[in-house]
């Protein structure tokens, strides 16, 4: 990765290989909105600070030195992109299109938010905390502000989600990439990873909510009051079994059992159950869950399936179920636009 | 007006007509969204009801005979629509292209909107009000929610402005008319228009800040916390002054005084002053304003210009200064994208 180019990456981990708990640095998924910002460059990290300010008792700057000085939590999260599986919509939807690999795990480093809104006094009147990048472009769909804007969210302060975030600076036991944020990268877990921002520049703690374009316009979507639709940014990770072997269509062989691998996450909670059908979803098997539920993190599962006896087009599927009994849907709800792909979605095969 | 017609009914009021305080009934400009909804006919009426729900002690509906029996109050308010001159923008930008004339001035009676809220007891938990109209269909613009939906708008409970609105049912002493929003239009006195929900049919109070399609997609501009662009609604008109006459593109005799009249406005405050420049802003005289200030209507001015002297174009300002001191800007603020259009605009005009 040339972290001084002025394209903007956008890498997608090959879930087909999924095989283990942790995805390995070089294979983690990527997404930028904007190119790399020069302050995240090695040469520039001397002068860096990160700015602390707004609704607060004393507001200040830490360098990375400080940053590194303060008790550190670590803390493993699956990072999902909001657009994750939207190659598979029909009608095809405007955005990246992501296959399934828009979702990786990782363990992470850094110092809690807390830590540092604690040290700051976070004043009565205060309601959010705004997190903003040092990544920056002008957006190219309406409504849009004027000029550059900088890569921002917040996050309401009486969330619990609050007491697990952390700046993080290290990836993996690994320094963090530029790629992955570096030098310094929030990390929200549970949360769709449009929260966890990147090449943190500045916290900024506000009296009333934020409502900045990566929250009102993009990455949100309409819920329902009495029937009548509200904005609201998209926030926690709903329930999801993704298979990453068999792929999509693929050539399996008639009368032989084969294994269904994958992961299943939930924003939040822990998956206890993920089910699986090759009949179009009118019978479920239980997959088997591999390692311990970790609230944040997802979790492998494995499936012998029985062989198919006829030949033809067979549509595989799975289901997640999390610890607060909530299911994937068999269908879509339209006011997710083109984000939160989170119903059952059919991998197709062959069989011959 | 035939209010049975599929069509969305959009007329402006010619504005260079200008010559009384009170805008006659058949005038007044109208500004739709939708057609007009079926609910608003007469033949309907008698099954009309409105209902008060949501967070409040004791939901109820009313018909328009207990509506009219409780105490009614009568106040002037100009209603200017958001988008008020946007054909004068350059670069164009989207929306209809109104000239001067998206703004009138009328006497509206009905019941204060606190009498209903105070029937039904609002509870501790809310913060808003959403006032929802008859009228509906689906947006073109994105983001916009699935399927149809309803014109609809919130107040802020603890928004001064809660204290004069009123849910109107005369307009200027007659009947309100389907163009105008019968049976019941809501009118909230300084805001744009678009706030001045028509066909009024349910009040749903809530515990969370709305951001329905009209508040947070259209009729919202940006505003900036730190530098930060955050989407906020349109609310309150800002001050402008008007030039009815002479009108864009006269032709004005050479050596000739002459006089130039118009109206003056500003959301929730009155005009103090009204300045003429003809020679793009860089002199100013004071322009004469007629009639009594009334914190929520226009006012009506004029000028005595003196001649020009030399042959040519010209481009005659107007500029309002309301009574909290804040006066026109002379340029555009690009974060209102294609609302607010309340920069001073020049007119161009032809000496010969």
């Amino acid at each position: 990765m040339d972290a001084g180019q002025s394209q903007v990456e956008n890498l997608e981990y090959d879930f087909s290989t999924l095989d283990s708990f942790i995805t390995p640095n070089d294979l983690f998924y990527v997404r930028n909105h904007y190119p790399y910002p020069a302050a995240s460059q090695e040469a520039d990290l001397g002068s860096w600070q990160l700015q602390i300010k707004g609704k607060v008792e004393r507001p200040y700057s830490l360098n990375l030195d400080e940053l590194r000085d303060l008790p550190a939590t670590t803390l493993t999260a699956t990072l999902e992109c909001a657009g994750n599986h939207r190659s598979f919509l029909n009608p095809p939807v405007g955005g990246l299109q992501w296959g399934q690999g828009a979702v990786s795990n990782a363990e992470w480093t850094g110092v809690p938010l807390r830590t540092l809104l604690e040290r700051a006094g976070i004043k009565p009147s205060a309601v959010e905390i705004i997190v903003e990048g040092a990544d920056k472009g002008e957006v190219k769909t309406t409504p849009k502000p004027a000029g550059e804007i900088h890569f921002a969210r917040s996050l309401p302060l009486d969330h619990p989600v609050i007491a697990d975030t952390l700046l993080v600076y290290e990836m993996n036991g690994e320094p963090l990439s530029v790629a992955h944020g570096a030098p310094l990268r929030l990390v929200v877990p549970g949360w769709y990873a449009m929260a966890s921002v990147k090449w943190v520049q500045r916290l900024v703690v506000t009296a009333t909510p934020f409502n900045g374009y990566y929250q009102s316009v993009d990455y949100a979507r309409w819920v329902r009051v009495d029937g009548m639709p509200t904005r609201v940014p998209i926030t926690d990770m709903q329930p999801k079994a993704a298979i990453a072997r068999p792929t999509v269509d693929e050539v399996l062989p008639l009368n032989q059992p084969f294994c269904m691998r994958g992961a299943a996450w939930s924003g939040g909670a822990t998956v206890v159950k993920v089910e699986i059908s090759a009949d179009g979803g009118e019978h479920w098997a239980e997959a088997q869950l591999e390692g311990e539920p970790l609230p944040y993190a997802w979790r492998l599962w494995s499936y012998e399936a029985p062989a198919f006896t006829q030949p033809g087009r067979y549509h595989l599927m799975a289901r997640a179920t999390d610890s607060r009994g909530k299911r994937q849907p068999m269908q879509r709800d339209a006011d997710q636009e083109n984000y939160m792909i989170s119903h059952v979605i059919p991998i197709p095969v062959t069989v011959q």
